[in-house]
Parts: structure tokens; C-alpha cells; sequence
């Protein structure tokens, strides 16, 4: 593709450097982290400054070329696999933090910064980030707003979306919309910012990020709860939240996922357990011991066979990195990992992860449960070989079941990993025509050419 | 307008009981509590079933009929001023509370349940909605969403958008649009539940809200710093930001709006004070005791010239109840009162006061200024008479001059109140022209024909 008409134009915009049209380079920015087929882009581009960036989308809409924006591509629906042919935009170049705000408690970013690399800058100005999806050591804070990332904090602090107090994005034509302000209140102007996050880059191009901050909570103490029984972790689960307590994160993880994470991790997971839970409670001194000891009691009448408290933050540390090896420990076993993101209120994760155990039957299929139990959200990843077309095709009516039961116990089909390319069609099931049409009759307005990351959430 | 062409048919639809015609009806929905000219409608409308409700809005888009809803007209912005000759729609009959879910933590109701008897239903099964706009007491939560509504709490707990889980919403053409889960996560399909929230009834017709609860703070301790300096008064509130307390709230009263507000209320507010705080920390007992220690070490140190700890709830609700009643003080004192809602970091809140004073003096004005200073929210208020024109022009030019300092200052100009009527002009001198664009390209495509709320945010 060194041979692309408008190569020279875009040179121009973003440095003969920066821009990527080798099939090596084509080949990297195909895929991300979904069971999805490939697609090559014609070119990648890697704008050093927000100005080039704007003049990137500016051109695309132009051109009607497809213009795709990759932070570090760890999304798990397809939401950063390119339209052939199109552009795929790197925010790798635009990684500065650009204000930290200690008295006011926000901060300003780009979005190409690094997670865990902002949460740590954040940390050392004793303030507090505290999204934490999964891949944090790798994702960027403009893919976590495209995607109204989660993770395993989202119980207690919420996800993504509560944190973004304002945005700076190019509209299709490279036009710079500002919504949002420094300040907890704003009501000026639509909430174009509520809207923005979780579009999946469909609607404009992020430029600017201004996210809120708190304090760190004082102090915090680690459990794991041991179950000779997935229902009575299950159960535990939704006894915690009707006591209403909320930790800061409420870990589920199965027999199969236990035992797949200590191969993988040797962290000392009792590899003999038919469910953990982990549990983490922070806050005041006082409150930690108080509510620690609260869901202690809660896990033994619910019929916890043993109680571990984390002794020093070495040991916690330990135990919840393994946990958060859990996808790559899972991805090792066979060729094909598929992840699923249902959420159920939480007094349905016990029919959830029944229903879960069942399907795995009926279905022949291997499928290893583990998720942020205490906010309803479980990922139950299905070990398979896509290249097996008989266990493919059962895989296929598995995922299908899981959405449908998901669906029936009041839950949503996507917690936290978005729709992208791979659940689109799966959306009217869970809203309703009307909504169907109202988002692309948004989309369209916004995007006539249909140039924004085009098939995504709301399909081609 | 007993004569309106469509009568029968809107008759046929909510029943003949539930239309009004009448001058009298017509002018009760002519206003709301913006300083804004009455605006006729031709009918006003009593839904008694959301089917109904979506039927009244596909009629009146079919026949280009601009339809404002309603819930208790407490706007500050004029949003719930109707277009002329058209239709103002009551969501009065909707006001069930269809569920409050304690396992869970969520609740669903229709649009027109009243904030606080709400806020009541919930505390009555131990748990907490926080969201407290000044008008809680008659405000509905149809109209709360609508305006992204925040209130005293808001610092420490966020504001109404924070709060909704999900929502269902008729589309211009009487299509159900169903948007977000009773999950803390969700991510299917677009964010139409933030951009819904705050679009003050512009892009579609609110039939059922889902609310996030949360559980109740264990304890509270609620006190007043008295200051003889109003300077001293708003270094403090920077300062217990900065120290990243965040208090449940942290009011601001000025000398002229504490002896006006106990003149009206007879609280026992100390008339001779330059400022007063009124700060309330709230959570486990331990924290409580410490962070009401470290506020009032730091009320001290910044020159408080007296503190009293509320002794009791009675106590404390003596002193909120008075807070609360400052608005409907200060407008007692003369025929216009007109309440802004600028707001900036909370860092500026001494250099936004100072400016106050400065604005009140340069144009002869009387302002009295209270407000939300914890999360950067104050709202002077200028008592004048709109039919002196010599002093309108100058209060024109005070809030044109308060706007301009608080964008300057870093901040917005509506921190809650909502852009509606009385604010759109200034909408792109906050934000951009490609951030106006953005929204009418939106506003277009949702509600081609204009009949949505008319005029509202993004002008004529």
C-alpha cells in the first residue's frame, strides 16, 4: 500500500515518520484482542500533535476514507479492528498528562496515556484514579473513554463514564468540540461527553481528557473466601450487597479458573477450591475493620470453608495479580479464547452462574468463569479451536444461550467490554427497535459519510 | 383555545378530564421560575399512562405541534417555558414508584414522582438517594433528570446524572427508546442515558427512570464556621478541598443573604457574621470525628471567629432548613430576583467572590451570594425590579460580567441550573461554534421537525 494516493498528503500532515504502510505494519494494527477475523487497513498514521490530528480526520472525511483509532488495542469486541482499506489513527504519539490539579483534584490528558501509568503519576500527588480495567498496564485513558472501560474497582467507585468531567473532540470534519468543564457541576450544553463515552471512537475523535479525581481511600484489607461449592460463593455474593455492603472489589473465580491461574501464576491458589471469592474493603481505618468483619461473618454463615486474610500488602498483591492473569492464564489452554461480559444484578449471580454450569453441559464445551462478581459482571471465557467447525458452531449457540439468560435474569449483554463488531446484532434483543434507529439516525448526523469507525456498535 | 383543531383527538387520547383550555390552566404553564416573559400554550395536557403519554407525543409530531413536558415548573432557566401555542404535557399522573429493589440497590419510577417523597421511600428501606436539589420538596424526578439537577450534596456524592442507571424514553415519533441496565455496568449501545440526562426535554419524551441507591452514611456531624471576613470565609473552602476532605456538604452565605434569610426563617443565624460555612462531614463514626477535627482545625487556622458543632439532629435540620430557604428569602425582598448558577474550581472560589463584590459595587447592585461553594457552585443573586430599565441594563451587564469571570476563572456558566431559554447566547463563548454545530446536527436528526421543546439550550 506504499503506492496509496493520498500517502504524500498525509506525510505531509503527520511526518513521513509517522506514517505506517508496510504489510508488517498493516498486518500489527489488524486485530485486537476479539475472536475476530483480520482486517487489513490501507495505512497507519501516528499524529505527534493534537493539531495534525485534527487535520487527519479533516482529511479522511474528505476523502471518505474509514479512519479507525487505536490506543493499544486491547479491546475484546472488535472495536479497534479497522474497515478495509481505511486508516488506522495510533494515539501512541499523544501520551502527555498535561495538568495534574492537587487542589482541585482533576487532571488533564491526552489520549494516548497509559492507565496505570496515569493512576501511578496520580498516586504520587496522594490522589486517587480509580478505574482499573483489566488490561491497565497496557490500555490508554482515550481507549477507556471510547470504551467506558471497568474493571475490578467498578462496585464501589464506578466505571469509566464517572470519572470524565469534560472532553475536547474533532467532529467528523475536524471541527473541535469542547464539552464538559473542570468543575464536579456542568450542566452547559447537551452532556456531549456522557454521549462520547463508550462510542467507540463511531461518533468523533477524542483530542483532550479532563477526569476527576478523589482521595485515596485511608486504608484497606484483603480476603479470600474459599467455597467447597460455587453456589454458596454465589450466594455469598448477593448476601454481601443485600447486607449493603459495598467493597471496593468482590472477585469471583471458579474451580477451572482457580486452577488454570495457579499453573499459570503459582501465587498459592488453593487449587482444590470449587470457588474463591476475592474481597477487598477500603475506607477509614475503622470502617475497613468493621466491614471486614461483617463480611467475614456473612462468608461463614454462607458456608465459606476458610477465611484468608491478606497478612501484609505483599501477600495481597500476590493474590490479585494472579487473579488478574486470569484471561491470559485462560488464553494459554487452547487456541481460541472467547471472553464473554454478561451482567446480571447482583441478586442474580447465583441463577447466572448456574445457568453458566448448565450451558457448559449442554454444549460439551469447557467454559471457565471468573469476574467482578460484586457489581453482577462475569466473564465466562470458553477455552475452544475456532478451526474445530462442530465445537465452533456449539461454541456459537453457547455464547447465544449465555446472552439470552443474561437478557431473561434482567442483566445486559456487555458490562464493560463494548459491542464493537462482535455483538451488534445482539443489540435490539436487549433495547428495542426505536433504539436501534435512534443511534444511527444519530450516527448518521453526526458522520454522514460514515467515516467514524465504521460497523460498530450499531452494525454496517 | 377551547376550540383547538386537535381537542377531540388529544381528548380521545388522556381523556377528556385530563386536557386543559382554559385561560386560567394556560397561563398557570405559561412560566417557571426563570425571570423570562410567560409564554401562552394552546393546551395543557394530563398523560395518566406512559401508552398514552407516547401517543400525545407521536400526534404532536405528526402535526407540528411544539410540546414541552412539565413536572413542577421549578426551572431556573426557563426550560419549561412552552413555545407559543403549544402543547405543555403533565407528568403529574405518572408518578409511581414501580420499585425499589434494597437487594439490588436500584429503583425504577415514572417522571413524575416527586424528589423527596422519593428520596423518603427509599430512606424508609435503608437506603440513600443523594441528589437534593434546592426545590427537592415539589421538584420531580422526571424534571431532575431532564435538568441534570444537583444540589447541596452534590461534592462528596455527585449529582442526578451520577445516579441514573438506565432510562426509557419515547422518540419524537411516539418509538420507545430503552437505554442502559439495573447494572452498575453496562455498555450496550450508546450512552443515550447521559445524553439524555440534562437535555432539559429537547431530544425526546422520559417515560421510566432506573436510579442507582446507595446505602446510607452511618453517621453525620453538621457545623458552622463563623467568619467576620468574607475573604477568610472563601479561603477556607479552597483550603479543606486542597487538604481533599470532601465533606457531604459546604455551604456558602454571605452577610446579605444570612440576615435575609433569617429575617425569613428565624433560625438563629449570626447577623453580624461577614460569611458563614455550613459544612457537614458524613460516614462511619471514626471519620466523622476525624474529618469534623481536621475541618474545624482548618476553619481555625484560616481565621474562623467562632465554630458551633450542630448538638442534635433538630439542631442541624434548623440550620438546612434555613440554607434552604434562602432563595425564597432573598426573593421576598424585591419584585425581580434573578438566581445565577455560575461555577468554578474550587481553587477560585475566593478570587469568583471577590469578583462578586466588585461586579455588585461597579453596577449598583444589590447581590446576595450563597451556594454550593464545596464543589465550586455559587449562586449570587441580584435583587432589583425589572420594570426600573435604568437598573435592568445594569443587571444585564452584572451577569454578563459574572459569566465572563467565571469562564476566566477557569469554570461554567451553569453549574445545575441548565442553559434552557435564559442562557443558549452564551453557549458557544463557553464551548465552541463546531461544539453549537454538533449539537443542532444532533438536535436536527432526532427531532426533525423542531417540536421538541423549542428554543431550549441550543436557540431557535
Amino acid at each position: 500500500m506504499t503506492n496509496h494516493p493520498l500517502l504524500k498528503k498525509f506525510q505531509s500532515l503527520v511526518g513521513q515518520a509517522n506514517v505506517f504502510a508496510q504489510p508488517a505494519d498493516l498486518l500489527t494494527y489488524s486485530y485486537d484482542a476479539a475472536v475476530l477475523e483480520p482486517v487489513l487497513p490501507a495505512l497507519a498514521l501516528r499524529p505527534t500533535t493534537v493539531e495534525a490530528l485534527g487535520r487527519v480526520v479533516a482529511l479522511c472525511n474528505q476523502e471518505g476514507l474509514p479512519l479507525t483509532v487505536r490506543g493499544s488495542g486491547t479491546n475484546l469486541s472488535g472495536g479497534t479492528i479497522p474497515a478495509a482499506g481505511g486508516v488506522v489513527v495510533l494515539t501512541n504519539a499523544l501520551g502527555r498528562i498535561l495538568e495534574i490539579n492537587s487542589a482541585d483534584m482533576y487532571a488533564r490528558v491526552e489520549p494516548g496515556v497509559i492507565t496505570a501509568k496515569f493512576a501511578a503519576a496520580v498516586a504520587a500527588q496522594k490522589l486517587f484514579y480509580p478505574p482499573d480495567p483489566g488490561s491497565q498496564a497496557v490500555s490508554t485513558l482515550g481507549g477507556n473513554v471510547a470504551e467506558n472501560a471497568g474493571g475490578l474497582r467498578g462496585l464501589k467507585y464506578g466505571v469509566t463514564r464517572d470519572y470524565v468531567m469534560g472532553l475536547s473532540y474533532f467532529d467528523v470534519e475536524g471541527g473541535l468540540v469542547k464539552t464538559g468543564a473542570k468543575t464536579v457541576k456542568c450542566v452547559t450544553g447537551y452532556n456531549l461527553a456522557g454521549l462520547m463515552v463508550g462510542s467507540e471512537g463511531t461518533l468523533g475523535v477524542i483530542s483532550e481528557i479532563t477526569l476527576k479525581l478523589v482521595p485515596p481511600p485511608q486504608a484497606g484489607r484483603a480476603m479470600m473466601a474459599i467455597f467447597d461449592d460455587v453456589q454458596k460463593a454465589s450466594q455469598t455474593v448477593a448476601a454481601i450487597i443485600a447486607a449493603h455492603i459495598v467493597p471496593a472489589t468482590l472477585e469471583f473465580l471458579d474451580n477451572f479458573t482457580i486452577r488454570t491461574v495457579e499453573d499459570y501464576s503459582h501465587a498459592g491458589l488453593p487449587t482444590e477450591a470449587a470457588a474463591l471469592l476475592l474481597i477487598e474493603v477500603d475506607g477509614h481505618p475503622a470502617q475497613v475493620a468493621e466491614e471486614a468483619a461483617r463480611v467475614q461473618d456473612i462468608c461463614r454463615q454462607q458456608g465459606a470453608t476458610r477465611l484468608e486474610v491478606a497478612q501484609d500488602a505483599a501477600q495481597r498483591d500476590r493474590i490479585w495479580e494472579a487473579r488478574r492473569t486470569a484471561l491470559s492464564a485462560l488464553a494459554k489452554l487452547k487456541p481460541t479464547t472467547v471472553l464473554e461480559d454478561d451482567t446480571v444484578p447482583r441478586s442474580q449471580i447465583p441463577a447466572m452462574i448456574a445457568a453458566l454450569g448448565g450451558i457448559a453441559q449442554a454444549y460439551d464445551l469447557t467454559i471457565g468463569t471468573f469476574g467482578h462478581a460484586g457489581d453482577g459482571n462475569l466473564h465466562p471465557t470458553i477455552c475452544c479451536d475456532r478451526r474445530d467447525h462442530h465445537e465452533w458452531r456449539r461454541v456459537e449457540e453457547a455464547v447465544d444461550a449465555i446472552f439470552k439468560k443474561a437478557l431473561e435474569l434482567g442483566g445486559t449483554l456487555s458490562g464493560e467490554h463494548g459491542i464493537g463488531l462482535a455483538k451488534s446484532r445482539y443489540l435490539e434483543a436487549e433495547t428495542s427497535k426505536a433504539t436501534v434507529a435512534w443511534s444511527r439516525r444519530l450516527k448518521s448526523a453526526l458522520d454522514p459519510k460514515g467515516i467514524l469507525n465504521p460497523g460498530k456498535i450499531i452494525g454496517g
